[in-house]
């Protein structure tokens, strides 16, 4: 793998996306792998330019790389839904990514915001699903605009969908030290969906006799999140759900300046994407002020999937030691700062 | 109405359920109201007895109360869903209790798990909807328990049930020393069903020129929830958000032990019903160890909603100086201990 260039294609998107994905290039080209970017501007500037928001010409060259690393989507002079529905997640389900990998790990030396709660108390990964439930899109309405209006949303669940991304947390599960499952749903009132979801981690579970599972309501997981966050090794949940919760996991681990994100397609059938979770920033775009910390741990994610284990590993030490010298309370460093300095650790 | 007697229907429920109630109507009865209170015994047992979740006569004969009082519903020795959707929201759905009104309020004294957070910071209330979305309960299965089962879930929005819950969140924050009012949804995703409650904030905001109006995505909000709770004085939001948000909210304002809500009918054409956040906790029924404080602040919004403010006042109060004598960390009384304590405090 080292000897051949990794081929990536890059959407900086919008807002801060280019600010932070210019230092997760930074980082990505200190560690030593021999990379080819080709930049892609899909986002709010183009779609007003020329009303696209990914040509199918440019989905099918997409298809040919090895990975994606995306910045941010999304901007206020673009309807709601728009860049959302029709960029990034038609991406994540032409692609596949059918894993949306979400680390949830309080680094040493990060504050976080509740009390009494020190680094080894939050060091989880949630497996969220990434091409069916609420997301699918459909629904519709009718009488709109009128005091009859209808509105509806369709969560969709395939037996097909879910066991792929259950086996997948399974698996991760049975390589960390802990070996605990936690399904986070609604069972008791998402019968149907909830039914197929928690028959699957049974059946799959039969595969895992290693693993330890768990069941925990969304409602109640939110609240463990913050009142018992070492409650949780692995958690597997569906696209919305996992939306939710991995925001307030970023919250507790320190900030969404700090949380990755991989849109995994475990089968390699099309490449995996690699982005930050935090949004586009449209407040503090062009001001050099991001935090490209989660985009620098995005590419150490990215590094990992193509195989470059111990470049994944330095990326991620560089960051962690990067971190651990932060005054508390944040201040001082410019979104270029940052990934200079962590770029600086990376070649040393 | 002082002169008269109140007619309270109980449902104790299941596992903590009665423990907590018990402690409720203590209070209840300390505040010198005249009650006329039936107890109810749905829940489990007797669906494990007698089949039956909430009989049709039964539901009629509920009808005729001034409001009721329920503990908690649900029981692991019953598959999920059943006493939830049968009972709980058929009680909700009947009687049409579309505000489901949940303060998320830290109380001074009370330990939060949020570090650098005081009393101030914390002080919203959430409206919730209650009667639609997701909780609609439609959807269904196909080929179920084979490789090619499908299962959705809708989520129904009307015009009707968004905009009287809507009306009902921008009143709340008229009376209300800040004024503002947050609409929580996941508007760039569930384009259809977002367009609605944001059309329809907008819309009701005309009416409201004092109030300011704010939109806040779900996730995003669960992160504001830890990180800037002061962020928020009244959410209005659909009845899962709700749900998520609620228990969430929950947890910072120092616990589910003290989370209190009304199953508001504003309407007043059935009785509104009045419980803890909480759930009926089977591990620890019987015990003595639940917190019927959560209970004991419902009590205080059922006596609002019947206009007894004064009554409901002096329960807060009580609850309130309870509250601040507590030591930190908790631990020492019994339900009953607590029940008592608030009891001599309201009588005294
Ligand atoms: C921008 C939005 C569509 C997206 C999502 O909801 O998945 C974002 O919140 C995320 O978590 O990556
Ligand atoms: C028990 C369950 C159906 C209920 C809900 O989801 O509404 C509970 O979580 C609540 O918040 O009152």
């Amino acid at each position: 793998m080292e000897s051949r260039n990794i081929r990536l294609a890059v959407i900086p998107g919008d807002g801060i996306g280019a600010e932070v994905v210019a230092e997760g290039l930074k980082v990505l080209e200190a560690v030593g792998t021999k990379i080819e970017a080709t930049h892609y501007d899909l986002g709010a500037a183009r779609y007003h330019r020329t009303g696209e928001t990914l040509p199918d010409a440019v989905l099918e060259e997409l298809r040919g790389y090895d990975a994606i690393l995306l910045g941010a989507v999304g901007d206020p002079s673009v309807p709601p839904g728009i860049l959302e529905r029709d960029l990034l997640l038609r991406l994540r389900f032409t692609f596949d990514h059918y894993v949306n990998l979400r680390p949830v790990k309080l680094f040493p030396g990060v504050e976080t915001p509740l009390a009494d709660t020190s680094a080894e108390d939050i060091d989880m990964i949630v497996v969220r699903e990434g091409t069916e439930g609420l997301y699918a899109g459909t629904g519709g309405a009718m009488r709109r605009g009128t005091p009859h209006e209808i509105a509806t949303q369709e969560s969709l669940n395939t037996a097909y969908g879910v066991e792929r991304v259950v086996r997948y947390a399974f698996e991760k599960a049975r390589s960390r030290p802990r070996k605990k499952l936690t399904l986070v749903h609604k069972t008791n009132v998402l019968t149907f969906a909830g039914d197929l979801w928690q028959r699957t981690v049974n059946q799959v579970a039969e595969e895992f006799p290693e693993v330890a599972t768990d069941y925990c309501h969304i409602d109640a997981a939110s609240m463990y999140f913050v009142t018992q966050p070492e409650r949780f090794d692995v958690v597997v949940t569906d696209n919305l759900f996992g939306d939710i919760i991995t925001d307030l996991g970023a919250a507790i681990a320190g900030g969404i300046g700090l949380a990755a994100s991989g849109n995994v397609n475990p089968d390699r059938t099309a490449p995996s994407m690699f982005e930050p979770v935090h949004g586009s920033a449209p407040d503090i775009a062009g001001q050099a002020k991001a935090d490209p910390t989660a985009t620098i741990l995005s590419v150490a994610m990215l590094l990992d999937h193509l195989g470059l284990r111990a470049e994944a590993a330095r990326v991620e030490q560089a960051v962690a030691d990067d971190i651990v010298e932060r005054p508390a309370g944040g201040v001082g460093r410019s979104t270029h700062e940052i990934g200079d300095d962590i770029t600086a650790r990376v070649s040393s």
